[in-house]
């Protein structure tokens, strides 16, 4: 289960504040609690700052890499900044994010194919945003159709089927769970991931709705998630249900987590 | 998604004193705390008391029903104390439980038939105790086979497919869940329910363990579960996966219960 720790992201008030004002310190120990919590990659997100986006991330990367051994996961809805990024990280990185809309798919294919980067693809095109099952499934199958003929390994693609608020559709999540797992057994070798949060939109105790749809996607597959590792409580359930379904030999990881006192 | 309350079971020791010094208060106090929790039907069971169960089971079942207008679940061991105790019920109840076992399948279905009663089914023959998939689904299979000659409808099935520690065997649970989802598909109208606790033996957090298999077990189609409705935690996991597969409409329930407190 690779954890892509998701709280550098500008879009959250108190890390644009930090970028803003330059502060070393909150930056270094968002980078660390992430990595001491389980993370496996740490995403870094500087997209509010249209303009000069580009500085700002380079700034992140820099002072992300001073306190962690981590690969990062480099998250831009700008192809020029991603560009500009990639030479910068130490190790490996994962890009957040391709689609299949021409431009991005083609600005970015090369870059990955080039880095040997992992990369996410989001299950949307010019046209669509995949909120069926057939949908998310078709375009699932596009991304692994040009992922691959631009001579990137399956192994290296995560594909995010998308999650929209249960709020607006009752049976949006169910559709997503579906698809994670028809695409799971329709792709050997491909990934899935999963961003959150969108799920819980609108609905009290909202980290709830979001750990147990966490919990209900690994049970259908789902072999990556981009979260907030510090958060113990979705951690926790992570590792219970990596236990249930038979994902943890012996229960050791489990058991070495409780015992570490990654639970409390 | 229907409840079976747990708590009123004399292999748990406060229960057990409960019922040897009639101590009516405490026992009414159990059976009120479950319905007000939620309970759909609440499991009475006095199996500890050999040789006096009957007594034992028939004040149980008078002290229970004199706080809550819950259906009961008549759960023994021993076939002539069901038998006597199902005169006693005001309103149908559950039996818990036959398996295919011939002394127990033989004498217990035609009460099942008589009194029109809902029934769990183990998948448990005489020499085997169903641990692989295979053996799962092939024994639910007798079990509905046997059941809907008797003239039992399907509808008051209820497969327990068992589940197994995973401290013993990390793939025990997994087998369990692809049982149920299989169960669910290749007999439809059926339904299928389990206990929790089994499967946490020899873990530390077990409650983590059993609320995560209920999550991921509802996810593959349960719909009925043996536990305590007045664990605040397994309650609202309850809800939220009910609300996360999409059987909860505009998600008014989870809403409500939260609305309610009951999450808390």
């Amino acid at each position: 289960m690779l954890i892509i720790a998701e709280r550098i992201n500008a879009s959250r008030k108190y890390i644009a504040q930090a970028i803003s004002s330059e502060n070393i310190d909150f930056i270094r120990n968002e980078a660390k609690a992430q990595d001491q919590a389980g993370a496996d990659y740490i995403d870094v997100n500087a997209g509010v700052f249209v303009g000069e986006e580009t500085e700002r991330l380079k700034w992140l990367i820099e002072v992300v890499q001073e306190v962690t051994e981590l690969p990062l996961c480099i998250d831009s809805p700008d192809l020029k900044v991603i560009r500009e990024a990639l030479p910068l990280v130490k190790k490996t990185p994962m890009i957040n994010s391709i689609t299949l809309e021409p431009t991005r798919l083609e600005g970015i294919l090369p870059l990955v194919a080039e880095y040997k980067t992992k990369v996410i693809g989001l299950c949307q095109s010019e046209d669509t945003m995949a909120e069926t099952i057939e949908d998310k499934i078709k375009l699932a199958g596009q991304l692994v159709e040009k992922v691959t003929a631009a001579g990137v390994p399956i192994d290296d693609l995560y594909i995010d089927s998308l999650l929209y608020p249960l709020s607006a559709n009752t049976k949006s999540a169910l559709a997503t769970l579906e698809a994670i797992e028809q695409i799971m057994k329709e792709f050997p070798g491909v990934h899935t991931t999963c961003g959150l949060t969108n799920v819980s939109y609108g609905l009290p105790d909202r980290k709830l709705v979001n750990r147990t749809f966490l919990v209900s996607a690994i049970t259908r597959g789902l072999d990556s998630a981009i979260l907030d590792p510090t958060d113990k409580q979705i951690y926790k359930a992570l590792k219970a249900a990596l236990t249930v379904i038979g994902k943890d030999d012996y229960c050791l990881e489990y058991i070495s987590a409780f015992r570490e006192g990654r639970f409390e």
